[in-house]
Formats: C-alpha cells, sequence, structure tokens
C-alpha cells in the first residue's frame, strides 16, 4: 500500500480497514509523528486500537519508538500487549527495559505470559527479577515455568477463579466481582476443597440464573472434564474442541486444581500441532522459531535429514532400473513412460496418505475403520487406475504402438493401486507402532511408490514384451 | 478394548476415561441394558455424561433405541445434543421424530444449529415444520439458511444478548439474566440503536466490575471488531484468533447487527478450512462429506481431476527423456540415478512450498516479505544441495567412475536449488493472482520440478560426457 497522506488521518482511514492492518505503514506514521513530537495524536490512535494490532505496530517500530508507545498504555494494556508479542519481539523489548518497571509489568502480566516470558529471558534477567517478586509470585513463576514445553502444564496459567461449595449463588457472584481484576476468566469458576482438590465448576451463566439463595454444591457439575498436567498439550486442546468449553481445569497426579487452559490458548496450541502436521507431511522437522524468524542454519536442519534419506531411498529405484538395463535398451520408448507412470503412484499414494492422516488427526476416522476404508480404497483406487489407463494408453498407441500401450495401460493400473494401498496403510501402521501417523508423509509414500513402480512397469514390459 | 464386563459398572469404569471415551463399546452395553428394561440405569448413566459423548454415543446405537436414549434427557439437552451429531446422523434422526416433537426441539435449539438442520432437511420436511413454528422463528430460520455455505453468515447465529446504552451495570445484568436462557452467550453483549445498529458492545466482566449505576455507554467498547455477513467465513475466524474474542458481531451491508460468531463455531470453521489445505497440499479437491461419511464417488470425483492432470504434466518429463535417448543409450549408468536426482528436487519443492503455504495461511508471513525469503531460500537450498551433491558423489565414483560423479553432483545441486526456488515462488504467484497459496501442492510442485529436473541433468550429462 502506497502511502497516500503524512497527516494522521491516514492512520485512522487505514485502522477501519481491520481486515488489511498494515503494521508496517502504520509505523512510518507513528514514526513520523513521534519526530514532530505529537505524541497526544499517537495516544489517541492507540486508544482506538485492539491490543493486538499495537502488538504489531510495535514490532515494527525502531528502538526507543517502541518502548515510547508501550509506555503510552494503562499498565493492565501494557501487561496484556506483552503477551500479544512474538516470542522474539517480547524477549527484545523485555530486555531493554529498566529492571524495576519490568517487575511491575510482570506482576500485571497474566500467569501464563509472565511464566512463557521468563523462561525466554537469558539466567541473569531471570536471577535480577526473582528477588524482586512477591514470594507467592516468585514460587507461582517457578512452578509454571517448570514444566516441559509440549505438556499442558506448559500451555496452563494458574490466575483461575475459585469458590467454596457452601457459597450461595449471590455471594458466589460478589466473590468472582472481586477476583475479576486477577483472573484469567470468570465465566468458569472452579470449587475446590481445603486440600485444593477439585470438586465441581460452575459457569456465570449458571450463577446468574439460579435462585439468589441457592447454593454452589447444587448449582456446580461435579463431573467436570479435566486434563493432568503432565500430558501433552494437544489433549487438551482435543478436550477443549470436543466439548466446546472456554476453559478447562487442570490437575497434578493428587487430583489438585493447578491451572487451567482457556480456548485462546487451546487454539494456539492447535494452530502449532497442525503446523508441525504441514511440515511432517512435507518431511520437515519442527521448528523451534516460526518460518519468518527461522534462521538459515534451523532451517537446513529441520530440512536435510529426511533429503539425504530418501535419495538413499531412491537408489532403489535406481537399482531396480539398472536391473531392467537390456529390456530398456531394447525398447527405449518405455523410458518416454516412465516419469508419468512413476508420478502417478506417488500422486493417489500422497493423496490416500494425506486423506487418512487428517482424518486420524481430526477424530474423524479411528484406526478400528482401517478394514472398512480399506476395501473401499481398492476400488477407489481401482476406478482412479482404470480412468488414468485410458488416458495414458491413447499416448501409448501414439508414440509406441499397441504393444507398448497394453504394457502401459496394465503397469497404470497396477501402480496406481498399490501407491493407494500403500499411501492408505502406512498411516495406520505409524499410528500402529505408537508414532504420528503424519511421519506418512508424501515424500516417503512418493520414495517407496517409486521403487515398486520401477518394477512393476518394467516386469510387466519385460514379460509381455518378450512373447 | 475388549468388552471386560456385562455390568453397567463397566460402564463407569469406561467412563471416567474420557481420553478413551469409546462409544461402539458403550453403545453395546446400553443396547443391552434397554433390552433388559433397565431403563433407569440408562439414565443414570447419562446424567453423569457431557452431552458430545452422549451424541457419540447416539450414533452408534440402532434404530429406534437411539431415539429412546434422546428421548431420557431434558428437552434443552437433547436439542444441544443434535447439534452435536454429524450431519448425516443428525438428518437420519430428524427424519424419524414424529413432526410435533421435532418443531418443540428445533424451537430449543440454537439458532444457527437448527437453520443448519433445517437445510439438511428435504423439501417435503422443510415445509411441514415451517407452518408449526411462530412467525418469528420461521424469518429467522429462512434468513440465517439463506446465506451461502462459505459465507460468514452461515456459520452464524442470531441469539445473541443485547442491551441499550443508557441503561446502568445493574439494570444490564438483570437484562442478561432474563436472556441466559435463550442466548448463545451472555458474556459479551451488543448495545444496538432502534435501527438496530451496532454502537457497542461490553463484556459481562466489565459490567460485573463496573459501578452499579455506572451507563453502558461509558463503559462499553465503541469500536468493537466485527465482520460482515458476506464475507468469508475464514474471516470471522481469523479475526476470533487474532484478537482473543469469545464472540464476534456480524453487520449486514446497513451495519446492522445480524448475528455473532462464537469462538467453538470459529474453531470448527478453522479445523474445516484447515482440513481443506491438507487436501489441496494433495491434489485433492474439498469434500462435501467427511472421509469416514464419503462415498465412493465423492472420493474419486474429489481425486481423479488433478491425478489425470499431472498425468498429462508429466509427459513433458517422458518428452525430455526421449530427447536424450542418444545420451542415455551411450551411458546407460545415468539412468541409474535418474530416480534419485529426479525426487531430490521434487522433494525439496515440497518442502520449501508447504513451508510458505502454512506461513501465509497463519499469517506469518507475508506477501510482501517475499524477496528477503527469497534470498534466504537461496542460501538454504545451496547448502541442501552441496549436502546431497556430496552423499550422490560418492556413489557415483562407485557406479559410474569420477565423470559421472561430477555430472550427479552438479545436477543434485542444480535441480534442488530449482526444486525449492520453484516451491518457494509458487505459492506467492498464486497469491499475487488472487488464488488460494495452498494450490501450490507438493504433487505440482514435484511434476514442475520433475520436468526441469530431466532437462538439467541430461544436459549436463550431454555436455561434460561428450567433452
Amino acid at each position: 500500500m502506497p502511502i497516500q497522506s503524512t497527516r494522521s488521518d491516514a492512520l485512522q482511514e487505514n485502522a477501519n480497514e481491520r481486515a488489511a492492518f498494515d503494521a508496517g505503514f502504520i509505523a512510518v506514521e507513528i514514526t513520523r509523528l513521534l519526530r514532530d513530537d505529537q505524541s497526544a495524536a499517537v495516544k489517541d490512535f492507540l486508544e482506538s486500537q485492539e491490543l493486538a494490532d499495537v502488538a504489531a505496530l510495535i514490532e515494527e517500530l525502531d528502538e526507543d519508538d517502541d518502548l515510547a508507545v508501550l509506555r503510552m498504555l494503562p499498565l493492565h494494556d501494557q501487561a496484556e500487549l506483552l503477551g500479544y508479542l512474538r516470542a522474539r519481539a517480547q524477549v527484545d523489548l523485555a530486555t531493554r527495559i529498566p529492571r524495576r518497571e519490568l517487575v511491575t509489568l510482570m506482576t500485571a502480566m497474566s500467569h501464563d505470559e509472565r511464566a512463557d516470558l521468563f523462561k525466554q529471558l537469558d539466567e541473569e534477567a531471570q536471577e535480577a527479577i526473582l528477588p524482586a517478586l512477591s514470594k507467592a509470585e516468585r514460587e507461582d513463576l517457578r512452578r509454571l515455568a517448570a514444566y516441559e514445553e509440549w505438556t499442558v502444564g506448559s500451555v496452563m496459567t494458574s490466575d483461575y477463579a475459585t469458590l467454596k461449595a457452601e457459597m450461595t449463588s449471590t455471594e458466589a457472584i460478589e466473590a468472582l466481582r472481586a477476583q475479576a481484576i486477577e483472573a484469567e476468566t470468570i465465566y468458569y469458576a472452579y470449587i475446590i476443597d481445603e486440600a485444593r482438590k477439585l470438586i465441581g465448576v460452575v459457569s456465570l451463566r449458571d450463577l446468574l440464573t439460579a435462585r439468589p439463595r441457592q447454593q454452589i454444591a447444587q448449582i456446580m457439575d461435579t463431573e467436570p472434564v479435566w486434563v493432568r498436567a503432565d500430558e501433552e498439550q494437544e489433549e487438551a486442546a482435543r478436550l477443549v474442541a470436543r466439548y466446546d468449553l472456554l476453559a478447562l481445569p487442570v490437575l497434578d497426579n493428587n487430583d489438585r486444581l493447578v491451572g487451567i487452559v482457556t480456548a485462546d490458548d487451546a487454539m494456539d496450541v492447535t494452530e502449532e500441532e497442525t503446523t508441525e502436521d504441514f511440515y511432517k507431511g512435507a518431511i520437515v522437522q519442527p521448528l523451534e522459531l516460526s518460518v519468518a524468524d527461522a534462521t538459515i542454519s534451523m532451517l537446513y536442519r529441520a530440512r536435510i535429514f529426511w533429503l539425504v534419506l530418501l535419495v538413499f531411498g531412491n537408489i532403489f529405484s535406481g537399482a531396480g532400473i539398472a536391473h531392467f538395463e537390456d529390456t530398456i535398451a531394447a525398447h527405449l520408448s518405455l523410458l518416454f513412460f516412465l516419469p508419468l507412470l512413476i508420478a502417478s503412484g506417488g500422486n493417489a499414494g500422497t493423496q490416500s496418505a494425506t486423506l487418512m492422516v487428517r482424518a486420524l488427526a481430526t477424530g474423524d476416522v479411528r484406526p478400528a475403520d482401517f478394514g472398512r476404508l480399506l476395501s473401499r480404497e481398492v476400488l477407489i483406487a481401482l476406478a482412479l487406475g482404470l480412468t488414468m489407463a485410458l488416458a495414458v494408453s491413447t499416448i501409448g498407441v501414439w508414440r509406441g504402438g499397441p504393444d507398448i500401450a497394453i504394457v502401459v495401460a496394465l503397469a497404470m493400473i497396477s501402480i496406481v493401486l498399490m501407491g493407494a494401498l500403500i499411501g492408505m496403510c502406512l498411516p495406520f501402521i505409524f499410528a500402529k507402532f505408537d508414532r504420528d501417523p503424519a511421519a506418512a508423509s508424501g515424500p516417503l509414500v512418493t520414495s517407496i511408490a517409486d521403487v515398486l513402480g520401477v518394477l512393476i512397469y518394467f516386469t510387466i514390459a519385460a514379460r509381455l514384451l518378450s512373447l
């Protein structure tokens, strides 16, 4: 988008088009306004914006300007905004904020986000911050930061709202009012006993519709859905999605409530896991940073392993061709159809694998469905193979005569069937051995289908053409 | 899971393991209990369950049994449960429910889910139901059902909570209490003027923490994030995720509030769109039903188009090989390396394309980042190509001597670089021409890389080996 105007009106115009919030463009305007000492105009603009957009803007600003803009916001907004920054920008900013100010900010942050920030800081910065926090906060921070990266504990937050079972609904609403500033959500409240064991969950909606004197014990759901802190984070995301929850309680191994996973954090987990599945499907290993932020060496390491492995896998295809050198030398026109046949097996296999990997990931298909799906897949693959055989046999007649056409058509049907079956079975085989079905990637399926495709094609050719 | 016990205790045991809720297993037990006239035990069991799980159970039960179990639930739960059923099971059940009962049920359903169900019914059933509904409900149903499948309107619901700007926070909370039974959510309330134009949004949390006499006009957010009803549904999902919303207001072209998209519906949209992206990445066209429910003919039609198209695309690879028949006849050992070189270009290209497609979909990378990413990609591809060239040149010396090794190594570097650049550029080219970048699928990239790979390999071979 070209810069249409140097006046701050341009900002407002742009901001109305939220679909196209262009942080880079706005950053240029903001920088200009700051240079011109028009911080009142900047402040006005910021007030009309969503924090997620201001965060995107701050990432685009130069050093010092970003801090100046951050400080124009009320403390609570500053704290929330830090959570919207990407990991790298967050740490970069945090290391430039004076320690005392950072401690105030971190105290105001939601507990999960401050633990995430804390983990990113270097040891020196961590040790400078810890003594400045209250004892309760220090312990909370240490506890949350201790969970491993892939666990539910690492994405939960500890600032949830709690109630007592013997409260009336009116008392409970008052209690939630008092907890509203601190708690991540007050729309679900958790009822715990003295040992902090979870005994029930109640929604603010149920509290509002209950009779004023009704006891929480009578309203609450005594068998809520929950998850263990040391389970994999995708399990929390799965439960939130399946049961349409706004938040999911997290228990330790003694059934004590230790945190909640909110719906928006569950969505982030799902996005992260889905990205990993996309990568696996393209033989890319998980990245520590986003693609935009990743270094050359990170991307190299994420990609090289499978590429080299499949080079060696494809030697078998080469060996297959070498084995049939005589047949090829006698009928060089066979080579014309080699890429097309081989690619078809890989393509059909990639389709089958992707359909199954995704269906297994969303729970649409379960490993137990294998038998039923297999027979359906055979019929589909035969229909696909026949159609494609028809398509190539016409080219076969034209390029090599009727003999070649028959060879190519038969090879096509067999290769498509073989590719589809490999693609269909591989995800289930991985699941069977407790591996991620997503590892049945297109390139892996294609490599296996390549080797077998070469063998099928030239075996058929050698048999039929020597008759 | 084997059936461990025929007593209803087995149900309870199983239900505690929510992670492994096995609807098929439980359905067998429930059927048995119904045969033995133990409906009290079934009812007890149902009460302790989440509706999403009961829905999965009902899908597993035989005809009549499913209706019997549904009717054991209170009306409101029956209505909510219908929303959890998969489209096919929902229609199947709805057509067996007597008309009068169905009308009562649909009246209790949330507005978006009842519109979805209505659209699935055949015309006869639709016309039987409409006259039995109240005028307001009939109009609401018609309006929601009229939106096209891919729009925001098709996923929004019209049972949102509204407030007036001049209410005090206390009055507003009372008003929400009254709307709590009907509204999809009361955690966000929408402030509209007489023309139903949206003038603000307030959260129940803000209402609770406001002073009792404070006016809504002073508390509400007057510049909320919103979306148009005729935009694409993924735009609503994107906004909900970006701004961490529980619900997003939907406006018509006259700025009137016509519905909201809730966070759980936004999550469903994201899952649907992600599935489509996975399919595109594997040259499978969108399916009308889930993979588990799709018929053979649906799957055939979703897969055949690109498969045949790429067969014709791969003719160029064959033509490339045919063009170099003399070189190949003189050095048949070149064929050994053909599959491995060709596959490497496709694999590197699939990696690059997938990384870019996903980054563009999540917003991690924008089309404007192309230049910066391109130079990084060249460096990564050279590093990958060099590593792989080293790996193959050792095999080259062994299989064909130093000359062949040099040809193969040079070809590997060029082919990997070419593949990676095609994979990297194609998604941006599609985006440039307003096409979905996800169409830059692995198989498409691989097909293009195959053709160019054949040409690169044999051109290098013809030049170097004839010297």
